[in-house]
Protein backbone atom coordinates (compact mmCIF):
# COMPACT_ATOMS: atom_id res chain seq x y z
CA UNK A 1 0.00 0.00 0.00
CA UNK A 2 1.60 3.48 -1.23
CA UNK A 3 1.69 6.16 1.02
CA UNK A 4 -0.23 9.07 -0.41
CA UNK A 5 0.54 12.65 0.25
CA UNK A 6 -1.44 15.86 -0.60
CA UNK A 7 0.68 19.57 -1.19
CA UNK A 8 -1.88 21.99 -1.42
CA UNK A 9 -0.58 25.49 -2.80
CA UNK A 10 2.39 22.80 -5.33
CA UNK A 11 3.22 25.02 -8.38
CA UNK A 12 5.89 26.91 -6.72
CA UNK A 13 8.10 27.75 -3.64
CA UNK A 14 7.86 25.26 -0.45
CA UNK A 15 4.48 22.81 -2.01
CA UNK A 16 6.48 22.38 -5.50
CA UNK A 17 9.54 21.07 -3.41
CA UNK A 18 7.34 19.39 -1.11
CA UNK A 19 5.94 17.19 -3.78
CA UNK A 20 9.77 16.94 -5.17
CA UNK A 21 11.06 15.59 -2.41
CA UNK A 22 8.53 13.18 -0.87
CA UNK A 23 8.67 11.60 -4.48
CA UNK A 24 11.92 10.99 -4.62
CA UNK A 25 12.73 9.79 -1.00
CA UNK A 26 9.73 7.94 -0.49
CA UNK A 27 8.74 6.19 -3.22
CA UNK A 28 6.24 4.60 -4.37
CA UNK A 29 4.39 7.40 -3.15
CA UNK A 30 1.69 8.99 -4.80
CA UNK A 31 1.38 13.14 -4.89
CA UNK A 32 -1.49 15.12 -5.10
CA UNK A 33 -0.60 18.45 -6.00
CA UNK A 34 -3.68 21.14 -6.23
CA UNK A 35 -2.62 24.78 -7.12
CA UNK A 36 -4.78 27.41 -8.57
CA UNK A 37 -4.07 27.38 -11.93
CA UNK A 38 -2.59 23.82 -13.04
CA UNK A 39 -2.65 25.05 -17.22
CA UNK A 40 0.33 27.85 -15.89
CA UNK A 41 1.97 25.37 -13.39
CA UNK A 42 4.84 24.58 -15.58
CA UNK A 43 7.46 23.47 -13.33
CA UNK A 44 4.68 20.85 -11.36
CA UNK A 45 3.67 19.56 -14.85
CA UNK A 46 7.34 18.79 -15.60
CA UNK A 47 8.17 17.51 -12.34
CA UNK A 48 4.61 14.99 -13.21
CA UNK A 49 6.12 14.14 -16.66
CA UNK A 50 9.12 13.18 -14.14
CA UNK A 51 7.32 10.55 -12.45
CA UNK A 52 5.00 8.56 -14.33
CA UNK A 53 1.44 7.77 -12.49
CA UNK A 54 2.69 9.08 -9.15
CA UNK A 55 1.53 12.51 -9.84
CA UNK A 56 -2.03 14.00 -10.01
CA UNK A 57 -2.93 17.64 -10.46
CA UNK A 58 -6.25 19.20 -9.31
CA UNK A 59 -7.46 22.67 -9.59
CA UNK A 60 -8.05 24.41 -6.22
CA UNK A 61 -8.36 27.86 -5.54
CA UNK A 62 -8.63 27.50 -1.03
CA UNK A 63 -11.30 30.11 -1.47
CA UNK A 64 -13.52 28.00 -3.21
CA UNK A 65 -15.53 25.65 -0.91
CA UNK A 66 -16.75 24.14 -4.00
CA UNK A 67 -13.08 23.09 -5.58
CA UNK A 68 -11.89 21.84 -2.15
CA UNK A 69 -15.44 19.39 -2.07
CA UNK A 70 -14.77 18.40 -5.72
CA UNK A 71 -10.83 17.68 -5.23
CA UNK A 72 -12.15 15.59 -1.40
CA UNK A 73 -14.22 13.30 -3.95
CA UNK A 74 -11.98 12.91 -6.94
CA UNK A 75 -9.01 11.73 -4.25
CA UNK A 76 -11.72 9.44 -2.47
CA UNK A 77 -12.46 7.55 -5.70
CA UNK A 78 -9.02 7.22 -7.13
CA UNK A 79 -7.10 6.41 -3.96
CA UNK A 80 -9.73 6.49 -0.97
CA UNK A 81 -7.23 7.59 1.80
CA UNK A 82 -4.43 10.61 2.27
CA UNK A 83 -1.67 9.49 4.97
CA UNK A 84 -0.31 13.46 4.72
CA UNK A 85 -1.84 16.66 3.80
CA UNK A 86 0.28 19.95 3.75
CA UNK A 87 -1.34 23.23 3.83
CA UNK A 88 1.24 25.17 2.12
CA UNK A 89 0.07 28.22 0.01
CA UNK A 90 -0.35 31.53 1.72
CA UNK A 91 0.22 35.04 0.50
CA UNK A 92 1.43 38.32 2.45
CA UNK A 93 -1.39 40.82 1.49
CA UNK A 94 -3.15 40.82 -1.47
CA UNK A 95 -0.99 44.07 -2.40
CA UNK A 96 2.52 41.98 -1.98
CA UNK A 97 3.55 44.19 0.50
CA UNK A 98 2.88 43.59 4.45
CA UNK A 99 1.38 46.70 6.40
CA UNK A 100 4.41 48.77 8.16
CA UNK A 101 1.63 50.45 10.06
CA UNK A 102 -1.60 50.98 11.07
CA UNK A 103 -2.61 53.81 7.91
CA UNK A 104 -2.09 50.75 5.84
CA UNK A 105 -4.46 48.40 6.64
CA UNK A 106 -7.81 48.14 5.18
CA UNK A 107 -10.58 45.64 5.89
CA UNK A 108 -10.74 44.48 2.25
CA UNK A 109 -6.78 43.62 2.89
CA UNK A 110 -7.07 41.73 6.17
CA UNK A 111 -10.27 39.64 4.83
CA UNK A 112 -8.65 38.65 1.94
CA UNK A 113 -5.79 37.73 3.43
CA UNK A 114 -7.69 35.91 6.17
CA UNK A 115 -9.78 34.10 3.72
CA UNK A 116 -6.53 32.45 2.19
CA UNK A 117 -4.14 32.01 4.71
CA UNK A 118 -6.37 30.84 7.59
CA UNK A 119 -9.92 30.05 5.94
CA UNK A 120 -8.99 27.96 2.96
CA UNK A 121 -6.70 25.64 5.28
CA UNK A 122 -9.56 25.03 7.33
CA UNK A 123 -11.52 24.17 4.46
CA UNK A 124 -9.34 21.56 3.85
CA UNK A 125 -9.42 20.07 6.89
CA UNK A 126 -12.97 19.76 6.48
CA UNK A 127 -12.86 17.48 3.52
CA UNK A 128 -10.10 16.16 3.83
CA UNK A 129 -10.55 14.80 7.24
CA UNK A 130 -12.67 11.74 6.36
CA UNK A 131 -9.56 10.35 3.74
CA UNK A 132 -7.31 11.20 6.60
CA UNK A 133 -9.17 9.00 9.11
CA UNK A 134 -8.55 6.19 6.27
CA UNK A 135 -5.14 7.05 5.95
CA UNK A 136 -2.56 4.07 6.87
CA UNK A 137 -0.17 6.47 8.48
CA UNK A 138 2.86 6.01 6.69
CA UNK A 139 3.98 9.29 7.69
CA UNK A 140 5.33 10.01 11.34
CA UNK A 141 6.89 8.03 13.65
CA UNK A 142 4.19 5.81 14.57
CA UNK A 143 3.55 4.72 18.15
CA UNK A 144 3.75 0.54 19.03
CA UNK A 145 0.65 1.35 21.13
CA UNK A 146 -2.38 0.80 19.16
CA UNK A 147 -4.26 3.48 21.16
CA UNK A 148 -2.01 5.99 20.15
CA UNK A 149 -1.44 5.12 16.38
CA UNK A 150 -2.57 7.83 13.80
CA UNK A 151 -4.00 7.47 10.77
CA UNK A 152 -2.51 10.26 8.90
CA UNK A 153 -1.10 13.58 9.37
CA UNK A 154 -2.48 17.62 9.11
CA UNK A 155 0.56 20.01 8.31
CA UNK A 156 -0.11 23.70 8.30
CA UNK A 157 2.47 25.95 6.92
CA UNK A 158 2.89 28.70 9.72
CA UNK A 159 5.50 31.37 10.13
CA UNK A 160 7.42 32.51 13.50
CA UNK A 161 5.56 36.04 12.44
CA UNK A 162 1.98 33.89 13.44
CA UNK A 163 3.90 33.60 17.18
CA UNK A 164 1.53 35.96 19.23
CA UNK A 165 4.45 35.55 21.97
CA UNK A 166 7.29 35.82 19.43
CA UNK A 167 5.95 39.28 18.05
CA UNK A 168 8.57 41.99 19.15
CA UNK A 169 8.55 44.10 15.86
CA UNK A 170 4.74 44.55 15.07
CA UNK A 171 3.35 45.06 11.19
CA UNK A 172 2.39 43.18 8.83
CA UNK A 173 -1.00 42.85 10.51
CA UNK A 174 -3.18 40.90 8.14
CA UNK A 175 -0.22 38.17 7.72
CA UNK A 176 0.34 37.99 11.44
CA UNK A 177 -3.12 37.83 12.59
CA UNK A 178 -4.05 34.89 9.69
CA UNK A 179 -1.37 32.67 10.87
CA UNK A 180 -2.27 33.48 14.98
CA UNK A 181 -5.56 32.19 13.64
CA UNK A 182 -4.41 29.15 11.79
CA UNK A 183 -2.29 28.02 14.51
CA UNK A 184 -6.14 28.09 17.09
CA UNK A 185 -6.97 26.04 14.31
CA UNK A 186 -4.00 23.69 14.37
CA UNK A 187 -5.07 23.37 17.91
CA UNK A 188 -8.83 22.52 17.64
CA UNK A 189 -7.87 20.16 15.17
CA UNK A 190 -5.44 18.56 17.09
CA UNK A 191 -7.95 18.30 20.14
CA UNK A 192 -10.83 16.93 17.93
CA UNK A 193 -9.39 14.86 15.92
CA UNK A 194 -6.72 13.09 18.41
CA UNK A 195 -9.72 12.13 20.14
CA UNK A 196 -11.15 10.21 17.56
CA UNK A 197 -9.63 6.72 16.62
CA UNK A 198 -7.87 6.55 13.98
CA UNK A 199 -6.15 9.67 15.16
CA UNK A 200 -5.04 12.54 12.79
CA UNK A 201 -1.93 14.44 13.50
CA UNK A 202 -2.70 17.94 12.99
CA UNK A 203 0.67 20.75 13.30
CA UNK A 204 1.92 24.46 12.55
CA UNK A 205 5.07 24.27 10.81
CA UNK A 206 7.53 27.31 10.39
CA UNK A 207 10.18 26.93 7.28
CA UNK A 208 12.31 29.39 8.49
CA UNK A 209 12.88 32.43 5.79
CA UNK A 210 13.26 30.76 2.11
CA UNK A 211 13.85 32.32 -0.89
CA UNK A 212 10.36 32.83 -2.03
CA UNK A 213 8.15 35.54 -3.86
CA UNK A 214 6.99 36.12 -0.49
CA UNK A 215 10.07 36.67 1.34
CA UNK A 216 12.27 38.41 -0.83
CA UNK A 217 11.85 42.14 -0.09
CA UNK A 218 12.84 41.43 3.21
CA UNK A 219 15.93 39.30 3.32
CA UNK A 220 18.72 42.20 3.68
CA UNK A 221 17.76 41.99 7.57
CA UNK A 222 18.27 37.77 7.26
CA UNK A 223 21.86 36.64 8.22
CA UNK A 224 23.24 34.66 4.83
CA UNK A 225 23.10 31.70 6.81
CA UNK A 226 19.22 31.71 7.83
CA UNK A 227 18.41 32.34 4.32
CA UNK A 228 17.28 28.93 3.07
CA UNK A 229 16.67 27.44 -0.25
CA UNK A 230 13.43 25.45 -0.22
CA UNK A 231 15.34 22.20 -0.54
CA UNK A 232 17.04 23.28 3.33
CA UNK A 233 13.82 24.16 4.77
CA UNK A 234 11.78 21.19 3.01
CA UNK A 235 14.72 18.34 4.04
CA UNK A 236 14.55 19.57 7.67
CA UNK A 237 10.77 19.84 7.77
CA UNK A 238 9.90 16.53 6.03
CA UNK A 239 12.35 15.28 8.84
CA UNK A 240 10.52 17.11 12.20
CA UNK A 241 6.81 15.95 10.09
CA UNK A 242 8.55 11.80 9.80
CA UNK A 243 9.27 12.15 13.88
CA UNK A 244 5.76 13.50 14.84
CA UNK A 245 3.11 11.44 17.02
CA UNK A 246 0.14 11.90 19.03
CA UNK A 247 2.12 13.93 21.94
CA UNK A 248 3.53 16.21 19.39
CA UNK A 249 0.25 17.07 18.12
CA UNK A 250 -1.07 20.31 17.99
CA UNK A 251 1.91 22.73 18.35
CA UNK A 252 3.48 24.50 16.46
CA UNK A 253 7.11 23.51 15.30
CA UNK A 254 10.31 25.70 13.24
CA UNK A 255 12.52 23.80 10.15
CA UNK A 256 14.82 22.62 13.28
CA UNK A 257 12.29 20.64 15.35
CA UNK A 258 12.27 23.24 17.93
CA UNK A 259 8.21 24.10 19.31
CA UNK A 260 7.69 27.77 18.78
CA UNK A 261 5.55 30.10 21.23
CA UNK A 262 1.76 30.61 20.68
CA UNK B 1 -10.75 68.18 30.92
CA UNK B 2 -13.22 65.75 30.87
CA UNK B 3 -12.44 62.17 30.24
CA UNK B 4 -14.03 60.73 26.91
CA UNK B 5 -14.49 57.07 26.71
CA UNK B 6 -15.30 55.46 23.23
CA UNK B 7 -17.41 52.12 24.02
CA UNK B 8 -18.19 50.13 20.90
CA UNK B 9 -21.31 47.44 21.00
CA UNK B 10 -22.80 49.51 23.73
CA UNK B 11 -26.50 48.68 23.15
CA UNK B 12 -26.89 45.78 25.26
CA UNK B 13 -24.49 42.88 27.71
CA UNK B 14 -21.02 44.54 28.63
CA UNK B 15 -20.92 47.40 26.60
CA UNK B 16 -23.76 48.63 27.71
CA UNK B 17 -22.68 47.88 31.29
CA UNK B 18 -19.39 49.82 30.52
CA UNK B 19 -21.45 53.02 29.63
CA UNK B 20 -23.38 53.10 32.77
CA UNK B 21 -20.30 52.45 34.98
CA UNK B 22 -18.47 54.77 33.36
CA UNK B 23 -21.17 57.41 33.49
CA UNK B 24 -21.52 57.16 37.20
CA UNK B 25 -17.47 56.41 38.81
CA UNK B 26 -15.69 58.86 36.46
CA UNK B 27 -18.34 61.61 36.39
CA UNK B 28 -18.66 64.36 34.58
CA UNK B 29 -16.71 61.79 31.60
CA UNK B 30 -18.51 61.81 28.28
CA UNK B 31 -19.69 58.57 26.59
CA UNK B 32 -19.22 57.80 23.19
CA UNK B 33 -21.83 54.72 22.99
CA UNK B 34 -21.60 53.13 19.39
CA UNK B 35 -24.41 50.15 18.05
CA UNK B 36 -25.27 49.08 15.15
CA UNK B 37 -28.65 50.04 15.26
CA UNK B 38 -29.51 53.39 17.74
CA UNK B 39 -33.34 52.84 16.92
CA UNK B 40 -33.50 49.50 18.52
CA UNK B 41 -30.91 50.05 21.35
CA UNK B 42 -33.72 51.08 23.87
CA UNK B 43 -31.85 50.65 27.23
CA UNK B 44 -28.88 52.69 25.45
CA UNK B 45 -31.67 55.52 25.06
CA UNK B 46 -32.87 55.45 28.30
CA UNK B 47 -29.13 55.86 30.21
CA UNK B 48 -28.27 58.51 27.66
CA UNK B 49 -31.44 60.32 29.05
CA UNK B 50 -30.65 59.79 32.75
CA UNK B 51 -27.37 61.86 31.88
CA UNK B 52 -28.01 64.57 29.97
CA UNK B 53 -25.12 65.86 27.67
CA UNK B 54 -22.83 63.25 28.41
CA UNK B 55 -23.76 60.51 26.24
CA UNK B 56 -23.06 60.56 22.30
CA UNK B 57 -25.26 57.70 20.12
CA UNK B 58 -23.69 56.87 17.28
CA UNK B 59 -24.23 54.35 14.53
CA UNK B 60 -21.55 52.15 13.57
CA UNK B 61 -21.31 48.86 11.84
CA UNK B 62 -17.97 47.58 12.30
CA UNK B 63 -18.20 45.50 9.46
CA UNK B 64 -18.47 49.15 7.61
CA UNK B 65 -15.67 50.86 7.00
CA UNK B 66 -16.97 54.13 6.32
CA UNK B 67 -19.67 54.01 9.69
CA UNK B 68 -16.33 53.62 11.48
CA UNK B 69 -14.49 56.54 9.47
CA UNK B 70 -17.42 58.83 9.78
CA UNK B 71 -17.77 58.56 13.57
CA UNK B 72 -14.35 59.25 14.10
CA UNK B 73 -14.99 62.35 12.43
CA UNK B 74 -17.74 63.34 14.48
CA UNK B 75 -16.15 62.69 17.75
CA UNK B 76 -12.98 64.43 16.59
CA UNK B 77 -15.29 67.68 15.52
CA UNK B 78 -17.26 67.06 19.31
CA UNK B 79 -14.24 66.24 21.53
CA UNK B 80 -11.28 66.02 19.57
CA UNK B 81 -9.67 63.46 21.62
CA UNK B 82 -10.60 59.79 23.24
CA UNK B 83 -9.06 58.68 26.17
CA UNK B 84 -10.35 55.20 26.32
CA UNK B 85 -11.48 53.28 23.45
CA UNK B 86 -13.57 49.62 24.26
CA UNK B 87 -14.07 47.56 21.20
CA UNK B 88 -16.89 44.72 23.21
CA UNK B 89 -19.39 43.74 20.64
CA UNK B 90 -18.85 40.18 18.95
CA UNK B 91 -20.65 37.10 17.48
CA UNK B 92 -20.43 33.46 19.01
CA UNK B 93 -21.08 32.62 14.85
CA UNK B 94 -23.68 34.03 12.54
CA UNK B 95 -26.03 30.75 13.38
CA UNK B 96 -25.40 32.05 17.22
CA UNK B 97 -24.28 28.57 18.01
CA UNK B 98 -20.74 27.49 17.91
CA UNK B 99 -18.91 24.69 16.05
CA UNK B 100 -18.85 21.75 18.13
CA UNK B 101 -16.88 19.57 15.20
CA UNK B 102 -15.11 20.30 12.10
CA UNK B 103 -18.62 18.96 10.11
CA UNK B 104 -20.20 22.28 11.07
CA UNK B 105 -17.51 24.67 9.82
CA UNK B 106 -18.24 26.99 6.68
CA UNK B 107 -16.07 29.54 5.06
CA UNK B 108 -19.43 32.02 5.58
CA UNK B 109 -19.27 31.19 8.99
CA UNK B 110 -15.79 31.76 9.64
CA UNK B 111 -15.30 34.60 7.43
CA UNK B 112 -17.91 36.31 9.36
CA UNK B 113 -16.78 35.86 12.49
CA UNK B 114 -13.93 37.48 11.73
CA UNK B 115 -15.14 40.02 9.95
CA UNK B 116 -17.45 41.46 12.90
CA UNK B 117 -14.84 40.23 15.75
CA UNK B 118 -11.77 40.91 14.58
CA UNK B 119 -11.25 43.36 11.85
CA UNK B 120 -13.83 45.43 13.05
CA UNK B 121 -12.13 46.04 15.90
CA UNK B 122 -8.63 46.40 13.99
CA UNK B 123 -10.50 48.94 11.71
CA UNK B 124 -11.58 51.04 15.10
CA UNK B 125 -7.87 50.93 16.01
CA UNK B 126 -6.84 52.69 12.70
CA UNK B 127 -9.69 55.41 12.88
CA UNK B 128 -9.31 56.09 16.12
CA UNK B 129 -5.67 55.97 16.87
CA UNK B 130 -5.15 60.00 16.05
CA UNK B 131 -8.08 60.53 18.58
CA UNK B 132 -5.97 58.50 21.14
CA UNK B 133 -2.92 59.92 20.86
CA UNK B 134 -4.42 63.31 21.58
CA UNK B 135 -6.16 61.49 24.78
CA UNK B 136 -4.82 63.25 28.15
CA UNK B 137 -4.40 59.93 29.35
CA UNK B 138 -7.54 60.23 32.05
CA UNK B 139 -7.65 56.29 32.45
CA UNK B 140 -5.10 53.97 33.56
CA UNK B 141 -2.87 54.76 35.69
CA UNK B 142 -0.20 57.35 34.36
CA UNK B 143 3.28 57.24 35.13
CA UNK B 144 5.18 60.09 36.74
CA UNK B 145 8.19 59.38 34.13
CA UNK B 146 6.96 61.52 31.24
CA UNK B 147 8.79 59.08 28.36
CA UNK B 148 6.10 56.60 29.65
CA UNK B 149 3.09 58.40 29.58
CA UNK B 150 0.68 57.26 28.11
CA UNK B 151 -2.24 59.31 26.03
CA UNK B 152 -5.30 57.11 25.23
CA UNK B 153 -6.20 53.06 26.12
CA UNK B 154 -7.56 50.33 23.72
CA UNK B 155 -9.09 47.72 25.13
CA UNK B 156 -10.28 44.71 22.61
CA UNK B 157 -12.48 42.24 24.88
CA UNK B 158 -11.21 38.78 24.57
CA UNK B 159 -12.04 35.66 25.86
CA UNK B 160 -10.01 32.96 27.65
CA UNK B 161 -11.52 30.66 24.76
CA UNK B 162 -9.13 32.64 22.16
CA UNK B 163 -5.78 31.57 23.90
CA UNK B 164 -4.45 29.03 21.99
CA UNK B 165 -2.32 27.92 25.00
CA UNK B 166 -5.71 27.59 27.34
CA UNK B 167 -7.09 25.67 24.71
CA UNK B 168 -8.35 22.07 26.15
CA UNK B 169 -11.08 21.40 24.88
CA UNK B 170 -11.59 22.16 21.33
CA UNK B 171 -14.80 23.28 19.07
CA UNK B 172 -15.85 26.59 18.53
CA UNK B 173 -13.67 27.64 15.46
CA UNK B 174 -14.73 30.29 14.27
CA UNK B 175 -14.87 32.16 17.75
CA UNK B 176 -11.71 30.71 19.20
CA UNK B 177 -10.12 31.63 15.63
CA UNK B 178 -11.48 35.12 15.55
CA UNK B 179 -9.96 36.21 19.41
CA UNK B 180 -6.82 34.32 18.80
CA UNK B 181 -6.50 36.87 15.58
CA UNK B 182 -7.63 39.51 17.68
CA UNK B 183 -5.07 38.90 20.59
CA UNK B 184 -2.30 39.33 17.40
CA UNK B 185 -3.75 42.43 16.54
CA UNK B 186 -4.02 43.29 20.62
CA UNK B 187 0.05 42.35 20.51
CA UNK B 188 1.14 44.72 16.77
CA UNK B 189 -1.23 47.62 18.26
CA UNK B 190 0.85 47.50 21.35
CA UNK B 191 3.57 47.49 19.65
CA UNK B 192 3.37 50.57 17.17
CA UNK B 193 1.27 52.60 19.47
CA UNK B 194 4.32 51.86 22.27
CA UNK B 195 6.84 53.61 19.82
CA UNK B 196 5.19 56.49 19.30
CA UNK B 197 4.72 59.60 21.98
CA UNK B 198 2.07 59.99 23.19
CA UNK B 199 1.67 56.22 24.04
CA UNK B 200 -1.61 54.66 23.12
CA UNK B 201 -1.75 51.19 25.65
CA UNK B 202 -3.50 48.44 23.71
CA UNK B 203 -4.62 45.25 26.09
CA UNK B 204 -6.70 42.10 25.26
CA UNK B 205 -9.40 41.26 28.41
CA UNK B 206 -11.34 38.13 29.39
CA UNK B 207 -14.63 39.32 31.23
CA UNK B 208 -14.92 35.87 32.55
CA UNK B 209 -18.48 34.49 31.97
CA UNK B 210 -21.02 36.34 31.80
CA UNK B 211 -24.85 36.19 31.60
CA UNK B 212 -25.09 37.63 28.21
CA UNK B 213 -27.07 35.77 24.68
CA UNK B 214 -23.41 34.54 23.34
CA UNK B 215 -22.39 32.66 26.32
CA UNK B 216 -25.88 31.92 28.01
CA UNK B 217 -26.36 28.36 25.98
CA UNK B 218 -23.08 27.32 27.72
CA UNK B 219 -23.90 28.14 31.13
CA UNK B 220 -24.81 24.69 32.77
CA UNK B 221 -20.85 23.69 32.36
CA UNK B 222 -20.11 26.78 34.77
CA UNK B 223 -19.90 26.55 38.26
CA UNK B 224 -22.33 29.31 39.68
CA UNK B 225 -19.60 31.32 41.47
CA UNK B 226 -17.60 31.73 38.28
CA UNK B 227 -21.14 33.06 36.54
CA UNK B 228 -21.06 36.65 36.58
CA UNK B 229 -23.51 39.54 36.13
CA UNK B 230 -22.06 41.97 33.41
CA UNK B 231 -21.83 44.68 36.17
CA UNK B 232 -19.71 42.52 38.58
CA UNK B 233 -17.24 41.93 35.54
CA UNK B 234 -17.47 45.42 34.28
CA UNK B 235 -16.70 46.33 37.82
CA UNK B 236 -13.36 44.09 37.94
CA UNK B 237 -12.18 45.05 34.31
CA UNK B 238 -12.54 48.82 35.24
CA UNK B 239 -9.90 47.99 37.61
CA UNK B 240 -8.01 46.14 35.96
CA UNK B 241 -8.19 49.23 32.90
CA UNK B 242 -7.25 52.03 35.77
CA UNK B 243 -4.24 50.20 36.90
CA UNK B 244 -2.59 49.47 33.38
CA UNK B 245 0.53 51.67 32.18
CA UNK B 246 2.95 50.80 29.56
CA UNK B 247 4.92 48.27 30.87
CA UNK B 248 1.35 45.89 30.71
CA UNK B 249 0.45 47.12 27.44
CA UNK B 250 0.24 44.55 24.96
CA UNK B 251 -0.88 41.59 26.96
CA UNK B 252 -4.03 39.99 27.35
CA UNK B 253 -5.48 39.87 31.02
CA UNK B 254 -8.52 38.30 32.86
CA UNK B 255 -11.27 40.09 34.74
CA UNK B 256 -9.30 39.66 37.97
CA UNK B 257 -6.20 40.98 36.77
CA UNK B 258 -4.12 38.07 36.01
CA UNK B 259 -2.31 37.40 32.64
CA UNK B 260 -3.66 34.80 30.35
CA UNK B 261 -1.35 32.99 27.70
CA UNK B 262 -1.24 33.63 24.14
Amino acid sequence: MAAVALVQGASRGLGLEFCKHILSYKAPAAVVATCRNPEGAMDLAALAAQHPGRVTVLKVDVTREDDIKGAAEVVKKSFGKVDLMINSSAMLHPTGKGETSLRDISAEGIISTLITNTVGPLVMAKYFTPLLQRGNGLFGHQSPEKAKQHSGIIVNITARVGSIGDNALGGWYSYRMSKAALNMATRNLSIELGRSRPKVLCVSMHPGTINTDLSRPYHKSVPKDKLFTTQHSVEHLMAVIESLNIEKSGKAYAWDGSELPW
